[in-house]
């Protein structure tokens, strides 16, 4: 039979060739309506001192999954964690899941790639791996994988907040991966050969897909915009500011004792944020503006100035109150108020078809790293949910929370330090 | 207090302006990870003897809406069709859907724009509108517009299938409309801002977010893979050939007496076929090659040659038998056995979260726009159910049919012929 095989490597023009790329950036994008994004690095190392997807210039695309462990194998959950370490490395340089490819193999055996990503570029992608609560302890109070002494302090299940209306099929897991890309098909790609490399180990708990990112990791990114259709992220810790990292998001071997193999990794808060947008909809500009505390068009504050321009919560408005509300968003969860913690947030908008109503399944799904859950995001998601006026706007049903272990050396495997 | 306003018609350098680049081409994308699409047009004017979004280049991302009409005021519904027009006409300039505008109205009234569209191209937005059978008699046999006695022959629900498992939350509709372009984040402020529009006249009954488009419409576009990991629309009616257009596609005046408003319209059909793929990937390489009749690499088909050698189905293979397998996919739909029949397909993949198996809930959102579906798409596709060895990794789980009307002049709206 006449049959001419071809792999995503050979398109890519061998092996090498692909992962020679790692690190350049392609010329810019032409202005085809993509949102702006110009000189997207192709691709980037799967290997580093902290794992890629967190200061990494957000992406234009996610697929997130977490996944419920099906075992209580010690030796099966580093073996499968050890595979997916080999696969996103692959993936992320532009290569198939597997060494066999997506079409190069034995025609009796099933691919070890399935396929749908063969032409397309690595896209940016990025792998990120995260452990939840349940991995250490699970309901039952197991100590299932022998690591519940090593369980850092501040990975328990969040809090009730007010507001919040869980439902328990889109919040928590054992595990959770987090691929963004340029390219949604390249981002689903990674995630269902993850689940599929983990078939009999793992199954997928619940699955967000994000279409359009909310926030700036890195200087010069414009900011986008929510489906409030306000610009969302100005504030946001930049990868560039290593200080403010260091800070902030990345965890310092002396920050808990029981959590030394956390050190260089974060923690990395997941809620999905239902949006009423159409109520939000039919609310008067300046309500919509009053609520978030910033101008709909370029973002400043109502105080004045542009994007980047501090607000000045002590203004006066004509009625004698703040000009910035002080049940404005803004306000509510700004630094100045809660002892200067900031979040490196990476959230995305989502549109899941339609909800019961009539009207679209719609809102923000929230991704924050923090170097500390307890003091940089329960307090200030806690006034939130209690004082801010957007929360009339917003029903929270998904979360978790999971711990980020550091970065991967070449030959290592994500959460070594942990299992080791 | 100081504000700055800007619109997107403002970032877009002015009205004039931004009508101006319909028909205009953007220099071509940058190797940067998003789908190939050389030369992706930046604005399709939405006037024209055909609506766009059928022969125009398949944009990468689709959101797709359907909706119950909640009047049974025929000048109600009428406005509607006005307002939408005017709005699909804004919005596919890249303006905003409304002349207020996202931000440069009064403070104390809702914005007639939602906003998150700010600053982004037009990105090949095009704007689909089509009736549903339920328009012209309503399930209990009330012809609540007028219009029953022009109910083409061919608009009717479809046929039960074999393997069909419908929800009623995911079929159906009184109205459709498909939003395609390169930036989902402009398809979805394009549907939000209909559905805002049709507020209390017409409620989302279902809708459908695609991320990666499965077929060519012209020559020259790259076949995309399904998420099978195939090339997927290889052979599908191309916009370049304007007499298979005519034959397969474009409702003539003579069709169907009852229906002469069609002429220069079309036949939606809208499917959402689950694919299960878990058990799809753990499927050998040969047979799922013989499943759809083609070589996973390069898309040939088993005959031999490349992605575009016709087929030979009487070429036996080693055992006798015909080496393109008489149940693989390629066969059960050939024009060949069909009597020349062809659709043009528009489908896209879609990952809508999980399943209730620990998978993900992805699959193939089919679209196929049809001279007349009685002919073109149900003996197809009830052979295709009844014989084709790629259903045992399908389900059927949404289905509708639409009347696409022509194309719409300056000055009238979509759907005129068929109320005026």
């Amino acid at each position: 039979m006449p049959k001419v095989k071809v792999s995503r490597r050979g398109l890519l023009g061998g092996g090498a060739a692909a992962a020679g790329v790692a690190g350049a950036f392609a010329v810019g994008r032409a202005g085809d309506g993509a949102p702006a994004a110009a000189a997207t690095p192709l691709a980037y190392d799967f290997h580093g001192a902290h794992q890629a997807g967190i200061v990494t210039p957000m992406q234009d695309r996610l697929h997130f999954a977490a996944f419920d462990v099906r075992t209580d194998d010690r030796d099966e959950l580093v073996a499968l964690l050890q595979a997916w370490t080999d696969a996103a490395a692959r993936m992320t340089a532009g290569l198939d899941a597997g060494a066999v490819g997506a079409v190069d193999g034995a025609s009796n055996l099933p691919p070890d790639d399935t396929g749908e990503a063969i032409g397309l570029p690595p896209s940016g992608l990025t792998i990120t791996f995260g452990f939840g609560p349940s991995l250490f302890l699970d309901a039952d109070g197991n100590d299932r994988f022998g690591i519940a002494d090593r369980r850092p302090e501040a990975l328990r299940e969040l809090p009730h907040f007010p507001a919040d209306n869980l439902d328990p099929a889109r919040s928590y897991g054992d595990l959770c991966v987090q691929a963004c890309a340029n390219d949604p098909q390249v981002a689903v790609h990674a995630i269902r050969n993850l689940a599929r490399i983990g078939f009999g180990t793992v199954s997928v708990r619940w699955s967000q897909l994000g279409f359009g990112r909310t926030s700036t990791t890195s200087v010069g990114q414009d900011t986008p915009r929510n489906l409030f259709g306000f610009k969302d992220g100005t504030a946001n810790v930049k990868a560039e500011d290593t200080t403010e990292l260091d800070s902030h998001v990345w965890v310092d071997a002396g920050d808990d004792p029981k959590a030394e193999w956390l050190a260089g990794g974060s923690y990395l808060v997941a809620r999905r944020f239902n949006m009423t947008i159409e109520v939000w909809d039919r609310q008067p500009l300046g309500d919509q503006e009053a609520f978030v505390g910033r101008t709909k068009g370029v973002g400043a504050p109502l105080s004045g100035g542009d994007e980047l321009t501090a607000p000045d919560f002590d203004m006066p408005g004509s009625n004698g109150a703040p000009v910035i509300a002080t049940d404005s968003h803004l306000r509510q969860v700004h630094p100045d108020f809660h002892g200067g913690a900031k979040m490196l947030r990476r959230g995305y908008n989502f549109v899941d078809g339609s909800d019961d109503l009539g009207g679209l399944d719609a809102g923000l799904f929230f991704l924050a790293y923090v170097r500390n859950p307890d003091t940089h995001f329960i307090p200030i998601q806690l006034q939130m949910a209690k004082a801010d006026a957007l929360m009339e706007y917003l029903k929270v049903r998904g979360s978790a929370l999971f711990a980020v272990p550091p970065g991967v050396a070449k030959g290592d495997y994500v959460g070594e330090s942990l299992f080791a």
